[in-house]
This record gives structure tokens, sequence and C-alpha cells, in this order.
């Protein structure tokens, strides 16, 4: 079913989830700041808008992709929201997304809120996911059609929840890229092939540790954190270990030292008999 | 082809090794510190030596695991090498394994140095890898031997690389551990179910990220940071909106904080035009 919709923002991210809806047959108005952005749209068949105002008013299904939320506030300013669903993909924090969510419905608007686990590489592959957060009404709705970008998931009526997720996510990946950072600088420094050790010992050491953390997470729910693999006594005399070969090596180990000083602090408290997962406590 | 095996240190691993050599039918001498652990491994066909010497006189190729390299030195010191092969699998700093490997030398061995990766519970299953350096002769004359504990990989003649490459996986994975422990804790603050947050969200796109890691290798081999994807500028910016949203939930990102730093470090030197690769220059 062919839908009526737009979308404010044509940066990297905004162009390419108006070119995907573009390509799934909808009809597709786009408005940005800098006009010319939607010249390439235009020419794929997407309508322009002259105003947010007037694209607001074309669609009934819009989505808004720009730099923060100050700016989403800026372009929704003026326009008239009643009746329509405001689809909100700029990344934020889960206060911002709530502060929306309620100024959206004061508009007389239903509001969900997303959080891109993509790159505008990716938006239509397979791999490149969405998450949704605020109206169940609005996602069971649109889902078909959200689906074209990139696989939907609803993960609660919690307007922040999406933002809080997607937040959560890009943690992991900081915590993995500063390992692999201090990884390289180590491999680097004893003159072995970088590539080699990443693709055929690093990457597949690390999705088989990463499968553990299901086990974690249950034994954080249950605040259970007995270990049958690994306590942290050992893990502190590992992460001593470690520190010792850095210096040798001549790298710095400073992406690590704070894990290790959690670690130490907890084991000085008597408790180097749990396991690691315990150290969410002290976060 | 049955060989004569001894295995010196009967500690979690050292147990499991020996094991794991008499279930592929080998002649499997044991010794440890304190005698009684021998027991079971007798109970499956082992011959119990009464000292080290006796051990390693007993077997051509002599795998020690116990604590550390002190304990090592302490448990061969008085036995005689000359014609062994001595494969040590304790874990330890590459500086070590390059002072032990002299020592075996000028006792007249051969001497492979190794690191497990891998829990006890692991050994002589799939997924279980031990990596070996040192001589390549004696990997070349005992690799299907070895292979019955976990696959066995060379990865050089400097008798330290093992040892390092095994500290760069493990500091891969702490860096993980990180992440996903302040990911536990940022999810857990809002009531979110973990498991299924961990399970069906972050693992996949751990696994996802990881995969990239390969490209940063290789830019970090050339040198070239350059990025198509994002730079450091994107991620100071959303590192910024992290830690605000860590402190509106009432959780500390301090895992985080030193690669904030950097980011923050390097975008101020004017390089914020370049990926989160480059950080490797400043460690
Ligand atoms: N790129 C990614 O990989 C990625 C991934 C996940 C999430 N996201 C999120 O998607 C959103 C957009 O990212 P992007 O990659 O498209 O960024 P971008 O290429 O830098 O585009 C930024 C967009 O925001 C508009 N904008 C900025 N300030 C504005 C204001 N005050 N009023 C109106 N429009 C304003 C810009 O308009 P002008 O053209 O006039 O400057 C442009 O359309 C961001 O929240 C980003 O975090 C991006
Ligand atoms: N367990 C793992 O998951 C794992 C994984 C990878 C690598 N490793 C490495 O494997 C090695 C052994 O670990 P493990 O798990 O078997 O540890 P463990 O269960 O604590 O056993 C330690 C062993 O070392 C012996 N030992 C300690 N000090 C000694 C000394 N001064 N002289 C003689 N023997 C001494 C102990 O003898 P007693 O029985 O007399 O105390 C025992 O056999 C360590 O280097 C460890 O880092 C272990």
């Amino acid at each position: 079913m062919s839908e009526n919709i737009s979308v404010l923002g044509l940066g990297l991210m905004g162009a390419a989830l108006a070119e995907s809806l573009l390509a799934a047959g909808h009809r597709v108005t786009v408005w940005n700041r800098t006009p010319s952005k939607a010249d390439p749209l235009v020419a794929k068949g997407a309508t322009v808008a002259a105003t947010p105002a007037e694209a607001v008013e074309a669609g009934e299904l819009v989505i808004v992709c720009v730099l923060d939320y100050p700016a989403v506030r800026q372009v929704l300013e003026g326009a008239s929201l009643t009746g329509r669903v405001i689809v909100n993909l700029t990344s934020g924090r889960p206060s911002e997304a709530g502060a929306m969510a309620s100024w959206v419905a004061e508009h007389g608007a239903d509001y969900l809120d997303g959080g891109i686990m993509a790159v505008p590489q990716m938006i239509a592959k397979p791999g490149a996911l969405i998450l949704y957060s605020a109206s169940q009404t609005a996602f069971d709705r649109y889902e078909r059609t959200l689906a074209v970008m990139a696989e939907a998931r609803f993960v609660g009526t919690d307007p922040g929840m999406a933002a809080l997720l997607d937040l959560a996510m890009l943690t992991g990946m900081y915590g993995q890229i500063a390992g692999c950072l201090e990884a390289a600088a180590l491999v680097t420094s004893a003159k072995y092939p970088l590539k080699q050790f990443t693709a055929s010992l690093l990457v597949p050491w690390l999705n088989a540790m990463a499968a553990l953390q299901v086990h974690w997470a249950e034994a954080i729910e249950a605040g259970d954190h007995a270990t049958q693999v690994s306590n942290l006594e050992v893990n502190r005399a590992g992460m001593e270990t470690l520190v010792a070969a850095f210096r040798e090596q001549g790298v710095k180990p400073d992406l690590l030292l704070p894990l290790k000083a959690v670690i130490d602090r907890r084991t000085a408290r008597g408790l180097g008999h749990e396991g690691l997962s315990g150290l969410v406590e002290e976060l």
C-alpha cells in the first residue's frame, strides 16, 4: 500500500531514509533547511516542500531526522501537527525523547521515537535495525512501512526506551572498540601482522566471548555472581600481568585502567570469589 | 601414534590437559606439588612420578602448567632436561617467556611456549585454542599430539609471541566486558529486561561491529585513518550524549571515560576528521 510520507532533514541519514521509501513506491514529500539537498530525491520522484509546515501538511507519516533534538523542535515549531504520526529518528538522550513525546502529544499528534542502529549506507539492507518506542498504536499501524528503511523493533511505550537501548548498544560497542584499540597497540608493538591477528584470532575470540554475556545478564538479573569460570581474584592477577606487559612493550594501557581499578576495589572488599558480572554493582 | 608425555602441574588446567592426552591413548606420567591431585588421573591410567625430575625423565614431551613462571622455574630446576621438548602452558608476560626459552636452551632442551585460550571445561572440545611460539621444529614434530588438547596454532619463533597475542586477545575481551558492564548498568537503570536486551540486541550488534575491526586493522597497518563512516568529531558528540545520559540515569560511565578523553584530546589537536582507528597512535 502506498502512503503519503514526509521526510524532514536530508542529511546523510535523512536522504537515505527518503530514498528507501521512494524506492518502495511511497509518495514522499521532502524538506531540508539547505534546499539543494532535496534535488537528487526530486529527481527520483520526491515532491519538495517550501517549509516544514508544508511538508507536515503533506504527510500522514512524518519522519524527522536532523542533527539533534533542539533542531527537531525548531523544525516542527510552526507546523500544524494535529492528526499526524511524528516519527523522530534524531539521536538523543532518553530525557529529550520524553520531553518531545509530551510536546508532540500537546500538539495533537501521535509520536514514535527511534534509534537508528545503522550507517546511511546500510539503510534498506539486511542488518540495519531501528528501535522504536512511545506509541504502540502508531507502531502497529506503520510497522510494515517503517520496515522498508530497516528492521523495525518496538521496545516499549516509555518514549525514552529506544534512545536508552540505542545508547546502551553504543556503550557496548565503545567498550569493544577500546579493547580492540589497546590490543592493536600491543600487537603492533611486537610487529606481528595486525590484520592477520584481528581476522584470525581476535574477531572469532570476541564473538565467542560475547556469547557469554547472555549468562552474565542472567547473573545480573538474579543478583547472583557466583562463577565456575574465573573469579575476580584470578582476573585481578591477570590484569596485573596485562598492565606489566603493556609497560614492558612501551604501550599505554590507559583504556583498561578503570576496569582494573574496579576489579581491585571489589576484590579488596572481600568479593574476590565472585565473577566479573558483579562489577555492574559498582557502576 | 602413542607418545611418552609428562604433565607437571595438575591444577584445574593441568588436570584437564593430562586427561585429554590419556583419552587419546598416550602414555602419560603426571606430577603435582600436592600429590593427591594425581589420584583421579592415575585411576584413568596415568603413572605418577614422585618428583619433577622423575616426571621429566619419563617423557619425551614435557608439559608444564603451574601458577606462574617462578613456579615453572622451581619445578624444572633440579631435573635433567637434555633431549626433552618442554612445552610451557603457564600464563605470563612475553619477557618471562623469552627468559624461560633461554634457560631451557641452556639446559639442552627444545622449548615451546603456549597461551591457552580456553577454560579447563573446553579442553579437547571444539573452540579451544592454544597459541604456540619459540621452536618451530618442536611444534612441527608434536603438532598432532598437541592438537589433542586444543586447536594448535604456531605464531612465530619469537618465544614471547604466544604470550603477547594471548594478552592481546584478553585485552580485547576486557574492553568488550567493560562495555557490556556499562551497557548492563544503563539498561538495568531503565528496568528493561537485561537478558532480552543482551541476547536479541547487544550480542548480534557486537558481532557485527567486531567484523569492522578487520578494516580498522588495515587502516592502522597503512597509517591511513580517513573514514567514510563516522569521524572523531561525530564520536566526540556521541560520547557527550552518552555521558550525559549515564548521569541522568544515575549510572557511572567510569569505564568509558578514558576513551572519551582520548577522543577529546585527538579532536582538539585538529584530527576530528579522522576515524577512530587513529586513536591507536595515542596509546
Ligand atoms: N550518519 C549516521 O551514521 C547515523 C547513524 C545513526 C543515527 N544518526 C542520527 O541521524 C541524525 C542525522 O544524522 P546525519 O548523518 O544525517 O547528519 P548530517 O549529514 O550532518 O545532517 C544533519 C541534518 O540536520 C539538519 N539540521 C541541523 N541543524 C538544523 C536546524 N537547526 N534546523 C533544521 N535542520 C537542521 C541539516 O540541515 P542542513 O543540510 O541545512 O545543514 C541536515 O539535514 C543525527 O541525529 C544522527 O545522530 C546518524
Ligand atoms: N583455568 C583457566 O581457565 C586457565 C585458562 C588459561 C590459562 N590458564 C593458566 O594455566 C595455569 C594453571 O592454571 P590453573 O587453572 O590450573 O590454576 P590452579 O587450579 O590454581 O592450579 C595451580 C597449579 O600450580 C601449582 N603450583 C603453584 N605454585 C607452585 C609452585 N611454587 N611449585 C609447584 N607447583 C605450583 C599448583 O600446585 P598445588 O596443587 O600443589 O597447589 C597447581 O597444580 C596458570 O598459569 C593459568 O593462568 C588457566
